[in-house]
């Protein structure tokens, strides 16, 4: 999509996608070992009932399907950050995932030259769980200037 | 660390680790393939000046120093979320990164079974710029309890 094509209450939907335990163990081994991620022996029998994703990696994957989505082919030049985020639920092994992004708002910058998106991420398992909430900003190139971000 | 070692005011330093351009483009090639993230010579004439690491790379680096540092030994359990997230600067290639952790608060959850750790994580680079910081809740185990989360 490109930034003008984005409309305030827009929503837009993005994948199914699913994880594999071997993509949950990979993750967090490279970036957030703790056992309840890499362990599914000891994780069964904790609170968790089971292996659960890093909520890196699920946040991770929720950006993989933006990319595919909303932001392929866009003017896309990074984001500032995330008001707020929240892991309401774990993702588990064969989940299949899917986003729904909310836009708040799309409004150019001051300047004219960047774009301005706010919008709210919202990934869902096959049970219909918020499993990743968060709003973002994210921020599109309008003309050739190269030094406004 | 263990829960109880957690104090409101401590600052904890983790790293310094070093972020390799092979690293910053094999994330983004399996999460956020925008080209900033992937192309270093499409990125070199771009505003960025150059490769940058994805948002969500920077973070599970972050996550990988609270892994091998306070969170060591500990009975983390996870989180339910942030309060906020920033990405003030770029992460490139070569960077070093290390990071600071505030502790907020360290507190027993209603049911005392729960340990509940709000901090504020900051990443710094070489030259001491905040490339990542974010307000993070941590939950930890604080008895045989299974079903508190």
């Amino acid at each position: 999509m490109r930034f003008n094509d984005f409309r305030a209450g827009q929503v837009l939907h993005c994948g199914p996608m699913k994880v594999e335990q071997a993509d949950i163990v990979g993750f967090a081994r490279a970036y957030d070992p703790q056992w309840f991620h890499t362990d599914p022996i000891r994780a069964r029998s904790s609170r968790w009932h089971g292996l659960i994703a890093s909520g890196w990696h699920t946040c991770a994957i929720a950006m993989r399907l933006i990319c595919e989505g909303p932001l392929k082919d866009s003017e896309s030049i990074g984001s500032p950050g995330l008001a707020y985020l929240k892991w309401p639920a774990p993702v588990r092994p064969g989940d299949e995932l899917h986003l729904e992004a909310e836009v708040i708002s799309a409004r150019p910058s001051s300047s004219g030259r960047t774009g301005v998106l706010n919008w709210r991420w919202k990934l869902l398992n096959q049970s219909k769980e918020i499993v990743l909430e968060l709003e973002a900003t994210s921020l599109f190139e309008l003309s050739g200037a190269r030094e406004d971000v």
